[in-house]
């Protein structure tokens, strides 16, 4: 991470801690704090004010406006917890556990409305702010509820995939990089190539945390290595080796997939063992490179000095190297 | 009902049946077409077109705003029925019953996202009309939450009910006329002098509400009447009833809601009588007729012809004297 990265984090944590969201009733506000307190990368509001300051230098004025990017995004977590029934989030208890699934659900809802609102100080045109945050927001909302109807079938598509976790990942990146483009001024093909980086880095992103699932170092990594294997997350590296397996391997995967009673650590090094006899680690690198390769080639389209553009190119890459 | 009530819900029920929402994935969408398609009053919308006729004549431009008002209130139905675990709305399935749990959260995260949209186009100061549409949703929200408290008190005072009430329901009234009004390019005094009066009568409309649950006429009521005698909701009347009763009538009161096992027909008929004892009705009724009264003052001292604010006033006047 470089200082400048560590700078904005450290900007955006400490304004974030003096938000109050609201007072009473508190069992509505303190879930917020609590959800906005367990901290995170904040990579997306520092996505929105890396791509202010390509244009613009005054990013301290917009900084409720990155906040409110963050904001949405743990209104998701909050949301998508619930259905997902986590009992762990960032390694505390997720809301609907630490209280429970009514609170979550209106916690969640003033959340959102929260948002909405960091937003409207927001310079520029608000209506278009607003607009892309809608398309931005139903588009996440599409993609949980793909990635819940996945888990509902026996496999999906590379192509489905890819697409699932564009929307629920990747488009929000995407925004934040707009939002940031379009507060500083930036015309609208600048702020389509900063969208198209980031969606493509929040492809590049999903891959690699599908990757580190299974293959993190487990003293870096900061939760269980292998929860997905465990819950048979429909991962793209489950996807794909499922669509290249031989037939004792897919007979194995399978079995491991639908055993109800096993241990888990025996179940992560076993189908691990098979993601590696076909190779499913080099195969999601490659595919999570090409992905970041068409981030970089965005970003190499949009006709600002290097030197400028650099903090983003560290940021992805610092997202490639990541171990947690 | 007036013949330009019925002609506004008409027009209404008719752009409301060309909304489209959403395609893919359906179980997204679906469910928010299904919720709105089950009807109501239509009060929400039509308060925002009368609000903006007493301005302005054009009020076919604004529909989708009013509109917006009908999607967040039908957002918060999906989400409260999941919360209150009701099986029924309007005599149909709810959408957690239809579907289940999570499709009623993401579904109703959704529909929130639309009742944004729907704004997007309003005429007159966007920041200003968003700004009061999060205050307004906020407060819902916070009135739900207070709802939901009060179920786990033993009882709650008159004042904080009201209060409950007005944030839950009465609020969202005064909002659509606001709305209106700003839409319209009212000034902040006449906007004002607007939401008192929707909110006074929300409140109102609330009160006539709880009543109606217990002495409604069975044939015209449309749902079960003692509901919410049967689920202990406490109502005004309850409330009320628990405030005034003397020990013999409050033992009584007090056997009725503790009991688990009981016929639901007569505990309604013995409750029933003991508010006919303690006189809830005339109370109740007192109570309802002084926030419209406060309601028609509030829109009396709007300084716009009698004749053009009949329409709001034949509409209180509606929800004064209806039967469901």
């Amino acid at each position: 991470m470089t200082n400048d990265l560590k700078q904005l984090v450290e900007l955006i944590n400490k304004r974030l801690s003096e938000q109050q969201y609201g007072q009473k009733p508190q069992e509505l506000y303190e879930p917020i704090r609590y959800i906005m307190s367990l901290g995170g990368k904040r990579l997306r509001p520092v996505l929105v004010l890396m791509a202010y300051r390509l244009f613009k230098d005054d990013y301290e004025t917009i900084i409720d406006q990155a906040l409110a990017v963050e904001v949405f995004h743990n209104f998701t977590l909050m949301h998508d917890d619930i259905m997902d029934e986590a009992p762990l989030r960032r390694g505390k208890a997720t809301v609907h556990e630490k209280w429970d699934p009514n609170t979550a659900i209106l916690s969640g809802d003033v959340t959102l409305v929260k948002a909405y609102d960091m937003l409207l100080d927001a310079p520029g045109d608000l209506r278009a702010i607003i607009k892309n945050f809608n398309e931005c927001a139903l588009g996440v909302c599409e993609g949980q509820q793909f990635d819940m109807n996945f888990e509902q079938l026996p496999t999906v598509s590379e192509a489905e995939y890819i697409d699932m976790i564009r929307l629920k990942t990747a488009i929000l990146l995407g925004f934040g990089l707009k939002l940031g483009a379009m507060m500083a001024g930036a015309n609208k093909k600048e702020a389509q190539q900063l969208y198209d980086f980031g969606v493509f880095v929040g492809i590049g992103f999903q891959l690699k945390d599908d990757l580190l699932d299974v293959y993190a170092d487990q003293a870096k990594f900061g939760k269980q290595v292998g929860g997905d294997i465990i819950s048979n997350k429909k991962t793209f590296l489950l996807l794909k080796a499922l669509e290249l397996a031989n037939p004792e391997q897919k007979a194995a995967l399978e079995n491991w997939i639908t055993k109800t009673e096993f241990d888990h650590e025996e179940k992560v090094t076993a189908v691990r063992g098979i993601y590696d006899e076909i190779g499913i680690k080099a195969l999601t690198l490659a595919k999570m490179d090409e992905y970041f390769q068409q981030g970089f080639n965005a970003l190499n389209s949009l006709d600002i000095p290097q030197k400028k553009k650099q903090p983003l190119t560290d940021l992805a890459n610092y997202l490639i190297d990541r171990e947690r």
